[in-house]
């Protein structure tokens, strides 16, 4: 089976082949980064525009070496900084650029569904970027690629994602798309940032670390975004982190080839500590390396269609 | 007759055989942008920097997308956030720039005549992409190019352009490039936004939109700037759009073929409503696709001399 | 002797050998800039990310056209507005970044030393541009090109540099360059600002103006930052301007072939009058020039290694 879409919207709706498909074409194209000449022909005359609602450095980057190690030409609008948008709907904006004739659109927006909009009202393809609370879908498939790499399967695998769940696009392309390849996926946070609809997706919750972390094959630890205090869902950063930290301590019972990623970037002594950031179970700058591999799988199928 | 001018300034000093040389250019690039490879490699090796002391996203990426379908490098020049520009005058920045040996600067300016200035001190060929309330010239050749592929023809037509007269430098050069190519100009909006100068330029002034849009082949709406009503030169943006926007109702009265125009962004509801920008008549995004055309032509033959 | 190192991180720590080697291969890549195709293969497939942590314009720009005139791929991470640091150390940014397969980071900070930390981090070449009050070695590269191409040489020449020498890095770089290239150099300035440490350094200090502007051969101007006002360090810009303008009256005195440099952006009428920016001996512009080609020559030797 391939992948033969218009747009990349979101895991929920992939099939399991298609999951495939890319995490496939990404092996292959990974290598590219690595040559000596970090450049292939393949998107040549193709052209790529960034359109980011929200700031967004590491993406939209990774996103950009993507595009351009495939020799497609990148154009970045940051309409948060941006003229375009004054007394300009999404749409207009949209349209306007479609006028001159890309072929792929990279989009984040703080609406859930922007992107889903937006690929109905165009002939280019739309990959999401991360919408609201909704998906990160290109983030998941990097998740998935590394545990792969890993572990060699991603079937019958425990993962645990830990952190502030309800806001997370990343908890839920992640819950996706490993249910989906056969994991099981625990969550577990403080229950003001657990939702509650986490269980009719399939995820098991769990409230205290300690109980789930000897069962996990991979730990996936969240940012924890520090506004999130001013709205009253954390007494204070402080207490989250005696209960939920990941940290040598806590990793004593986890399993002896426990994996622990982070989507960052990280608060260092908030959500992780130093020593398991930067210890032997990190695989945090292999999901960096796998995010542009993806990206590059995600642009080149996409354009062959 | 060709075009082998250094610079592109303004509309008003240019020959009508340089008009339609660089239309019929247009129309000839025009083809690539829907290529599946988008891209000749006419202006490879050569450097373009676009200098901007205004905001503008939709402007500038029409001039980077033109340019590097051409295969130019490009350099982008904010100047209002740009550290080369404190303590530096304009005339100092553009020669530290030129020191570096650009090609083609595409220079937007808040003061009119600030890119004739520069274009005297430098041996690099300068595109005025807006000076102040002064030309906008590669506006006009869009918007010609636009109404030449629907009506055929520019000379005999009636151009209706409503709105803030006084402000526009889209305005003023449409008002001398479509006289140049035959048409009969006639302009409308109210007496505190139309300039008491506009007659001398040969265009005729309206200030009842229902008098003269049953004669119009072309209506081009402008934008209306909304700090206007600040200025106390506006009474409220309700009344304005009561007035003078351009809706379903008013079009009744025109011709049956007029095409509506606008060089965005659109303030919907207040200077054009969602049903006519949307509707049969609205040649809106085909002008935006002719921009990266006409564009392309510009840098193509600047280049060339 | 060539030029083998993995970074460039300072002027002080360089061979004489290599800085000749660097000198000499802007030379010759220096031509690449007056072709009607200004750009090269050389680095086609190379990864080059400027990471400044410092507002500027210039010295990125001068960076970003050496490295695309080698076919480099180039991409800007402005780390003031980026939110690739909310929450993240340097040292974090630089891993992931580097997790992306960079080959070339040229890095502004305002912590002397910052280059140094990351240089020993990362197997990816670090080009320091500039690390607080410390060095700016390529503004020294090109300001030692720029004599040497008007003097024949750079043994046995007098250099004065005049101006704000406690916080100026571009003044250590050259001090230490000119010095091994066998310049004599001097420095003048308000007590307020020399440093101590200077004569140490190898420097002579001249605290008046007149006493040592007829003995150069090189006059460098530093820029006045206008803020060392409110730090106390200055009594007024307009005291500052009459002791230490270098204007034609001043010039009167020095040597019929005495070059004017000035590393830019000038503050007109503070540190160097019109006059002189614009006149026969500044050379100010070929600075710009040579920058280009100076930096070509290091992302070039960086790259081969």
């Amino acid at each position: 089976m391939g992948f033969n879409r218009k747009d990349l919207l979101g895991i929920q709706d992939l099939e399991v082949g298609e999951i495939e498909h890319i995490l496939e074409q990404a092996r292959i194209l990974k290598e590219i980064n690595t040559r000596a000449i970090k450049k292939v022909p393949t998107l040549r005359g193709k052209t790529v525009v960034h359109l980011f609602y929200e700031p967004s450095t590491r993406t939209r980057t990774s996103f950009d070496i993507a595009a351009k190690r495939l020799s497609a030409d990148t154009y970045s609008i940051a309409a948060s900084t941006s003229s375009i948008v004054k007394g300009e709907t999404l749409l207009d904006t949209l349209k306007n650029l479609e006028a001159m004739h890309p072929d792929i659109f990279v989009v984040r927006h703080s609406a859930s569904g922007a992107p889903h909009m937006l690929a109905r009202r165009t002939d280019a393809s739309i990959v999401n970027a991360g919408d609201g609370m909704h998906e990160h879908p290109s983030q998941a498939l990097l998740d998935m690629l590394t545990i792969l790499e890993h572990k060699g399967r991603l079937d019958g695998l425990n993962v645990l994602i830990v952190g502030d769940i309800t806001h997370s696009r990343v908890a839920r392309s992640n819950i996706w798309g490993l249910q989906k390849m056969g994991s099981k996926v625990t969550v577990c946070g403080p229950t003001t940032l657990v939702p509650p609809d986490i269980e009719a997706m399939g995820a098991k919750v769990c409230y205290r670390l300690e109980e789930c972390i000897p069962d996990a094959d991979v730990i996936i630890v969240l940012r924890l975004q520090k506004e999130r205090q001013q709205q009253m869902l954390l007494p204070s950063l402080r207490e989250y982190s005696t209960c939920y930290c990941i940290n040598r301590d806590r990793l004593k019972k986890a399993a002896r080839d426990v994996l622990i990623m982070h989507p960052g970037p990280m608060n260092r002594g908030v959500e992780i500590s130093s020593e398991v950031a930067d210890g032997p179970y990190s695989v945090i700058l292999d999901q960096v390396s796998n995010g542009v591999a993806v990206r590059m799988a995600v642009l080149y199928l996409l354009a062959q269609r």
